[in-house]
């Protein structure tokens, strides 16, 4: 493994003399081996595109063809216009993004597309780079209202497909209700079916069950897939759990149909173009046929089916199938953050306040907050970035075995079960972790732009506005990051999503072996040079003990919440729930530590791709650095209290994140050259006008 | 000391095993005293009315009529107009302000004005806890306009002062300049004096010299202060400093006058109401007695005077009258933070999510994570309310003694030009620390608001939206927060505000030990008694242990840049510059300790102000605990790495945070109904529609 012969030389020379101090309670900072060595103080340009390459992936061609279609100043929003000028805006541009076409190529054979979502993925996160409202305009479109015909539906729903495919039907994902949200299982919303007329009868039980925050339903959707609580005769007023039912809202004048009530949340605190709204159901009658049935029907007699058994694990397929749209939701947040800092760094390498030692004013960069400020987050963006590809390129060899045959959606193999769970905690743990992300580095950013950063022409808070609300929907965050937990803690023995207690403790693994048999930190490549690190002998520096470190408090992490779980087995229902309650801030501990360890992996294994001793490689590795650095010290406590990391370490890592942010910093330009941002993002008025250094060419 | 005395009981009762245990390396969580007994689960309404008069201070009587004045329907924004509109109400709003008074108490008695900034400080404060824009545009209008004017003129501008204090003139604060905002004393734009004409010749020099962000400037505005370089024939080109001129720029029908360009900053992220603006002056006329010059003048010949003869502090004078500015951004972004965390936790009271062990389902409060999210936040808004407040009353002190003549503004004593340093410095720490605070918080409230949050009809995005720049106009929080250090570096034997390295070198302290003898963290009385508690011996709970705490990392954190610092005193220019930057986030973090310490401290003394053995004492108590206990953890690695707390005192502070969000959480409507908000606050949607708990009443 290329990896391990090339860290830097400093530190393998400085590693033999490392053991004799190992048991040294406190070796100061100075005595660490200072590991980075700095880079050239002159950047190469050439090194912006090998980093691209490894940072677009195997889909570098579809992404250039994207960039060319992005990159069109009619596509940014106008946060200066009314809503309704915004709506009509963002409406107007969803026509250009139909004619690219990346939506549709997420469409399954079935329907007549190639079925590879990770290009429809890639253009929602495209969208985002220039527009978060046209992004989730699109996204509601294609991935919510389409996705949902697409995935749920069988061949009598293919005009419903193409129809959204092409725009000609606008239309909604309805699920949340004003009084649940992230409990989806509980909302209220009836489907009966009618054996008289064959038909199903969707009502809105009370107030609690309006439909609520729904995109498209407040102006444009004409349809919309309802999840209801489907009944049948046979059912007897109980119901057969959440199902997905076409209902037509709007006749084409756009009035809304009988029985139908439409309200408008009007202005929100960001992605303004987007027209969400309520629904509300008095007895609407739609055919039978319109229950999207591909994972359970009802006969004309009313006779209720499905190909899997037990409800929840029904409920939850049917939703597996819809996590591309969280890791959209990833995906654009992660645009968002990139084009943030794509702006935040030119303006730092432009910008000047203050006079330096020479006499002439110094770049913000050349501050030495500045570039912790900028730096830090951006490491940690190019380690989400290279997981987000990693999770995706897996999601879409799923899909291919799916669509070739060899694994049955509704019938899975147990090891397919197995996988799809996981998958769907990549999926959650990817989206909590970028959206996070992003909210508190867009910030940074436009903090980092002072006054200017602030006015909208200068295109962060408008960012930060649309990302704000990532946190929230398509899982909120905190509720995603405990199913992440949740998962490793009963060793993805069992559908996500449920947050009972009472389940939590079921199905926990009964031994700590059990979990850490059963969860997939590493590669077994990887896992097998972790196992081999020697903790006094290792340097700081070095990758494999870096990802030993990270993983660690993955590991204990989750091993004391076992610890702390087990007893809840034998309690009785109250006595558990309060102990799982009592574990809440343990189990989202888990779930962060996991994604630090996903992190870590996806840096190494994209650092192997590089050329060995190449200046690329060089510039990576310090980014990697700097990466697991920043994330020990966050948890500096932790590590101590656990006597993973002596306090000697600990400062030399501190002293190492300043050393690796000055050697980065006449780079950084290049770094965000790599994300290969359209040029038109960073085309504002900041950038241009009086105020900073002219533009170098 | 009463406070010594109340230590809860089962911290008391286990303090004497505490010695015996003192010298383990790692004792366990358990092993610390679980010193917060649970409050009982019942709230007392009462103690509301206790904890308020504890935050109102000794002026509870304006407060309260502030508050009847501001809970007004009208006065709410309305994000959803264009920004024409919502300019149009924030203006239309301003004459209500003017009739409620409370701007003008600010005014020097010389200008016929009570001399109360105080008051003027809580009228901005209670309008930002309905309306950013309001109070800000307010905050131009009376506390920058008006209050230079105010502050810099002399009995010739009592006209001007009289005009701005009606509202018969709208003007601007016209400081910033494109390229210096941070560096004011760089800024470009002149005033030469002409002897001819007895008139100054205002002119931008360059494009990087026009007026920037200016308040007021792009539509309401009929004249300004400009800062200037001031030159007269005598100073040959070179410049006296910086110093500010009227200047009137629009016609009575709103046109620019001759020789004035105005821009338009049009939408900004927040504060929309506000009317941001650029100014641009073609070598502009006006009368000589149009320069403000209550600390300098220039007579009919030309010939330029001052009281204060060194230019850098005559610039440090004129602007550190101005500080009641930064205190004005300071409190309302203690407003906006307060308001969000009112609604939140109402929120957090009535919304239900995911079924609970009895069957019900759970409010969100009874969910772990959300007790954390928002209890500790709100404890370190009652930190910061008391120390404002303890801020304010000094500032208030020391106007008084201005006014009465025993403290001369242009020729201070030593211990007055001390006291007016460190007055300084603590605007610049609350500045920075309550505008910090608001922008996590205020986002962490709209997270745990899900959806319903995210709607602009719920007031939290816009609360966000408008505090976000709090970060940077008034002092851009990280160029204030290095001011603060380098204030405590240089014993306050400094001119504020200069950040220049040379400087900071030439004037840091000799001695570490002169440092501690001129720094004022505590007062004496509490010193006192944390110079004699045994680390030993004394509990996590006890109150001057916690003071010792929190404030050894400030003083080792302080000493250890003084031994950095040092060797810097030997070297030249450029080397010294290159030791300052290297040691800037160790500044920073030296400036944040500090914070802490004040912030302890307020606490502290607010305790002793109530019952002994009280509820409200109780409550109080835990607030206490929550916001030390936290910042010990937020620094957890800090202080292993320090050996200042070990590993197992620092797992029994995390473990007594989650106790003490246990307890608290039944008392948070209480705790949030203490900061006395308007009702009209939380009268939104989001609290009365379906979806929530009825209201009890
Ligand atoms: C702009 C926007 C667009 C949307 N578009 C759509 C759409 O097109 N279709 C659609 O169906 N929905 C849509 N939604 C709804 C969105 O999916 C929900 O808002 C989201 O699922 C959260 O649900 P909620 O708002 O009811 O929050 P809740 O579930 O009530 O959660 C509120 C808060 O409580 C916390 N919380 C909840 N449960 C727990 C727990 N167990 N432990 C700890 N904390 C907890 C959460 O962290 C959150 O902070 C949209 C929402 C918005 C804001
Ligand atoms: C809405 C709004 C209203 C305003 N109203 C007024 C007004 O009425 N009148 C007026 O005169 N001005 C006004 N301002 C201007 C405001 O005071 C300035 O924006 C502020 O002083 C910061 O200056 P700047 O924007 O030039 O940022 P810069 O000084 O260029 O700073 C940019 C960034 O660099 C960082 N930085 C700068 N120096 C250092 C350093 N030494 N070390 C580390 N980092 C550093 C800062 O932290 C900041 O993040 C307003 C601004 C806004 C946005």
């Amino acid at each position: 493994m290329a990896l391990l012969k090339t860290q830097s030389k400093d530190s393998s020379a400085a590693s033999s003399t490392e053991a004799n101090r190992a048991n040294l309670r406190s070796t100061t900072a100075q005595a660490e081996p200072r590991s980075p060595r700095r880079l050239p103080k002159t950047p190469k340009p050439s090194v912006a595109t090998e980093l691209g390459n490894l940072l677009d992936g195997p889909h570098a061609a579809f992404r250039q063809e994207l960039r060319e279609f992005i990159n069109d100043p009619e596509l940014f929003p106008h946060p200066d216009l009314s809503v309704a000028e915004q709506r009509a805006h963002t409406f107007n541009n969803l026509a250009k993004v139909r004619d690219f076409g990346g939506f549709q190529k997420g469409l399954r054979r079935d329907n007549g597309g190639p079925g590879k979502p990770i290009l429809s993925t890639f253009t929602l996160e495209g969208l985002a780079w220039v527009d978060g409202s046209l992004a989730i305009k699109s996204g509601v479109q294609w991935g919510l209202w389409g996705g949902a015909l697409d995935q749920l539906g069988t061949e009598r729903h293919i005009e419903w497909v193409q129809k959204a495919a092409s725009l000609e039907l606008p239309g909604c994902f309805a699920m949340t209700e004003r009084g649940h949200g992230s409990d989806v299982q509980s909302l209220e919303t009836t489907a009966n079916y009618d054996p008289e007329t064959d038909e199903f009868i969707i009502n809105t039980p009370s107030d609690t069950a309006v439909k609520n925050y729904i995109g498209n339903a407040a102006q444009d959707g004409r349809a919309a897939v309802v999840f209801t609580q489907l009944m049948t005769p046979e059912s007897d007023g109980r119901t057969h759990g959440v199902h997905a039912i076409i209902v037509p809202i709007r006749d084409e004048q756009g009035n809304a149909l009988p029985g139908i009530t439409l309200g408008d949340h009007g202005h929100k605190g960001g992605l303004v173009g987007v027209d969400n709204g309520t629904l509300r159901f008095d007895n609407v009658h739609v055919p039978r046929v319109n229950l999207l049935n591909r994972f359970a029907d009802v006969d004309e007699n009313g006779r209720y089916s499905s190909p899997i058994e037990n409800p929840n694990a029904r409920f939850f397929t049917m939703l597996g199938t819809l996590i591309r749209g969280r890791m959209g939701v990833a995906g654009a947040a992660g645009a968002a953050t990139e084009a943030s800092l794509d702006i935040a760094v030119r303006y730092a390498n432009r910008r000047r306040q203050f006079e330096g030692a020479t006499g002439a004013e110094k770049h913000l960069i050349d501050h030495r907050q500045h570039r912790r400020r900028l730096l830090i987050p951006l490491a940690r963006s190019y380690a989400l970035h290279l997981l987000h590809n990693q999770i995706l390129e897996r999601y879409q060899e799923m899909n291919d075995s799916q669509e070739a045959g060899s694994w049955s959606v509704t019938t899975p193999t147990e090891e397919q079960k197995y996988a799809s769970r996981e998958m769907e905690s990549l999926a959650g743990a990817i989206k909590a972790a970028q959206t996070q992300h992003a909210i508190r580095t867009i910030q940074e950013c436009r903090e980092a732009c002072g006054g200017a950063g602030y006015m909208s022409e200068n295109r962060l808070t408008t960012y930060r506005a649309d990302s704000d609300v990532f946190a929230t929907f398509e899982g909120d965050n905190t509720v995603l990051i405990q199913m992440v937990g949740k998962n490793l803690l009963t060793a993805y023995g069992r559908a996500m999503n449920d947050m009972s207690p009472w389940d939590t403790v079921r199905y926990a693994a009964t031994t700590a072996t059990e979990v850490v048999r059963r969860r997939t930190g590493f590669t077994t490549r990887l896992q097998g040079l972790v196992d081999l690190v020697n903790p006094n002998e290792a340097s700081l520096f070095d990758a494999v003990y870096q990802a030993k470190l990270i993983d660690d408090r993955a590991q204990s992490v989750l091993l004391s919440l076992v610890r702390r779980i087990q007893p809840a087995r034998k309690a009785d229902k109250v006595q558990a729930a309060a102990i799982v309650d009592q574990c809440q801030d343990h189990l989202i501990a888990a779930g962060w530590a996991r994604v630090d360890t996903l992190l870590v992996q996806a840096m190494i294994e994209a650092e192997d791709r590089l050329e060995v001793g190449s200046l690329a490689r060089q510039v990576f590795e310090q980014l990697r650095h700097l990466f697991v650095l920043s994330t020990l010290v966050e948890h500096a406590g932790w590590y101590q209290e656990h006597n993973l990391l002596p306090a000697g370490r600990m400062k030399a890592a501190r002293a190492a994140i300043n050393d690796l942010v000055d050697s980065l910093a006449p780079w950084s330009v290049v770094l965000v050259d790599a994300f290969g941002l359209p040029s038109e993002v960073s085309n504002i008025p900041m950038l241009t006008e009086a105020g900073v250094d002219p533009l170098r060419d």
